[in-house]
């Protein structure tokens, strides 16, 4: 077993022995979806405040809205959430490639074999040059979508990996 | 602006306020990373023992490996982590549906243009009809991708929504 591993089952050993929530019910609480980025440097439930049980977060590289389409659709159609809350950071590692250098990494790393796998599978790394920009541009994909109900509330926000702030966008 | 907003910015302003991490890296610290589902049931900090910096985090509707391989590509070749800790959950809401199914509800909620759009999208939901079987088949799916190399190192995980604890599965 690795040292990752062994940390996930001590951890869960110590949670679980003062677990008091198991009676949450599947639909997010608050009826609210946050979605940000993977990054290792953002705590959603303490940064942003969520209460276990009250809202879905979805993660990815980059807070994409484009990749996490099939998760806001379950969301809000299958789960009842009518509020979506996205935020991207300062410092994100998407700011920092374009989709071709990443497929000349994968070609240098991984060989032509994993190349056709990315064709295959038309995979765009969704990068972006620009942060406000990005959380503008995710938003307004957002309210276009016809998968989208014009109800939902929809607010785009970067957090500072410096200080620990979130700060409003749009 | 919403009570849901207005929470993001005291929050905010509460954590800003004692936060001390403003220092930490880009890459993760322990170069691993964590796939769970977007489940509000969830906080992968404390359940999985997560310190801020030392691991990104991926949730998407039910932890789906084939929804989640852009984010893995990135985290893996551009920023380095060599450890997956896949980890799905008892109550999960991919347990209650089939794609057809989600199909209708979009088309009974939202109209043709939304089927339309999910059409054009070729959007799967990708849910699962059992727990332990979709951990073992998504852990085998990123061993089979060759944009995942041999020698990162995958588990896969349960975690239990109604005891907190997190047992592996393979």
């Amino acid at each position: 077993m690795s040292a990752i591993q062994q940390n996930v089952e001590s951890s869960s050993a110590a949670y679980s022995a003062t677990f008091t929530k198991g009676h949450l019910a599947l639909p997010p609480a608050k009826k609210y979806l946050v979605l940000t980025c993977m990054d290792a440097r953002i705590d959603p439930t303490q940064a942003f405040g969520i209460e276990l049980g009250d809202a879905h977060v979805i993660r990815n590289a980059g807070a994409s809205a484009v990749d996490a389409l099939r998760s806001i659709v379950i969301s809000e159609q299958l789960l009842g959430t009518t509020e979506i809350v996205l935020v991207k950071h300062t410092g994100c590692g998407m700011l920092t490639f374009r989709n071709e250098d990443a497929y000349g990494i994968v070609e240098k790393n991984l060989g032509q074999e994993a190349v056709a796998e990315l064709n295959e599978k038309k995979l765009n790394f969704l990068p972006f040059p620009e942060l406000e920009a990005a959380v503008e541009k995710d938003v307004a994909f957002l309210k276009a979508s016809k998968l989208v109900p014009k109800s939902v509330v929809i607010s785009g926000w970067v957090y500072e990996v410096e200080t620990g702030k979130t700060r409003r966008v749009v």
